[in-house]
């Protein structure tokens, strides 16, 4: 067992995490998924060897991605998550009280099994508005009878089981499987790592193609490569820009009182973007 | 010599980064300054072990320390600069029309020297209206006569000659250097290293207690701890987030036009504050 985490993003460059322990390895039909104890990040899960979520720094990304989403749109009440299987994203999502309704759909039960093990805060799993679902996310999309308020795309990295996450058809099946007021968040990797230019022009050119709005925003997430992190927003009436958005996000102090990273400055200074971002996807 | 260069933060957490070949290694009375041609960043520049700057990503600091002031200041005419050798944060000062002088006092010479020989795109040093001046910022500033519109301090970690930048009389002494108008921004460290935090409070509140104006912003530095970086702005007058700024970015397409970084949304953007961030500096 090795002493130390290494992640290489970019030939010799990445990021090494002190560990003191494996908790938990299995190699499932899909991917290697593993948790180590680490030295300051807390418990440390990976998929195929990429690191996924820290317990220390989790709450950057499952704010960003659920929160971007659940405020733009003025009363979601039915909620998909495609993967998610640590359960973060739909724990931030069930903070809102107009949610009815939370459909989790994740590939892997072993991503699931890991979480409740060894990152028990993570996840809400016990909420009886949420549904967690064992399969593939894209079958799932195709047979949507009920239309969601809003998607989230909370997949891994564009290689493995998350490579069509990234394809064009899975969006538009998205769109399709959206009311008519519904809203999206994807993640969609890191702007400083150029093997994954490519995935990131094709997911905005196509959220750009099949919605009304569609915009990138970015959050810091030390332990993913470079520590800038995009996600994709996408929606088919509401602009995440607009002041009644602000208005909703001031009227929600209870939720915001629970939230580390996320709040109304944030959610607009986000969709910011330095010059060479957004060259990536013009 | 190492085939990795190995930066911890966070007792085993750390970049790792690729290196070809170390180009510049020189002890001096302060720090031992070294400079590696790395596998996919550029010529990296570090101090006592810890980076400096890369030829890839130098653009986002220097932009991000410089613009923020310049186009805060109506007019900046006068610019001092504490440290700064490798001459990134002058070059981009320098690309205000209004600017007549500009004196950069860096206490080694041999990060000038490292940065011309290796790193020639960084610096802009035959520029005429450029001052470069070896000696301590801290003495430098004690005996200023002329004022400055704009002070920027460009130092290293608060650990060894630059351990003065996080001292509140040294910007007592930076505010009796300014003009009556006077804005400055300084580097302070990264919000998810523990260990600084001492520091960026002692910034923030000696900036807090000594100009009408203070606030933190943020960038994105990927070879930077954790990939997210604290700055300092502090001002006797000018808000950052006025109209005014804006009008004033929008009128200067010139400068906009070579950056790589900066741009009006992320001016405002960068202002905009995680809750866990706020928190530290509370």
């Amino acid at each position: 067992m090795p002493l130390q985490y290494n992640e290489y993003y970019n030939e010799k460059t990445g990021l090494t995490i002190g560990l003191k322990k494996l908790l938990y390895s299995k190699q499932t039909d899909y991917q290697l998924v593993e948790v180590y104890e680490t030295d300051t990040w807390g418990n440390l899960m990976t998929i195929d060897g990429m690191v996924m979520l820290s317990e220390r720094d989790e709450f950057v990304y499952h704010e960003m991605l659920s929160h971007v989403a659940m405020f733009t749109h003025p009363e979601p009440k039915r909620v998909l998550i495609i993967g998610g299987g640590d359960g973060g994203t739909a724990r931030e999502v069930l903070k809102h009280p107009s949610v009815e309704w939370v459909d989790m759909v994740e590939i892997d039960e072993a991503v699931v099994e890991a979480s409740q093990l060894h990152m028990p805060d993570v996840g809400d799993f016990e909420n009886k508005k949420l549904n967690v679902l064992f399969e593939d996310g894209i079958n799932f999309v195709k047979n949507v009878q009920n239309p969601y308020d809003v998607i989230i795309i909370d997949g891994s990295d564009p290689v493995g089981p998350a490579e069509g996450l990234f394809e064009k058809d899975f969006y538009q099946l998205c769109f399709d499987a959206l009311g008519d007021d519904g809203v999206l968040t994807t993640q969609t990797e890191s702007p400083w790592v150029e093997s994954y230019h490519p995935s990131m022009k094709k997911v905005f050119g196509a959220l750009e193609d099949i919605f009304e709005i569609s915009k990138m925003y970015l959050s810091f997430i030390p332990l993913y490569p470079a520590g800038m992190w995009s996600m994709g927003f996408a929606s088919k009436k509401y602009d995440p820009l607009s002041s009644d958005v602000n208005e909703r996000i001031d009227a929600h102090k209870d939720i915001l009182n629970t939230l580390k990273y996320y709040n109304k400055d944030i959610h607009t200074g986000s969709f910011a973007l330095p010059n060479f971002v957004s060259e990536i996807i013009r």
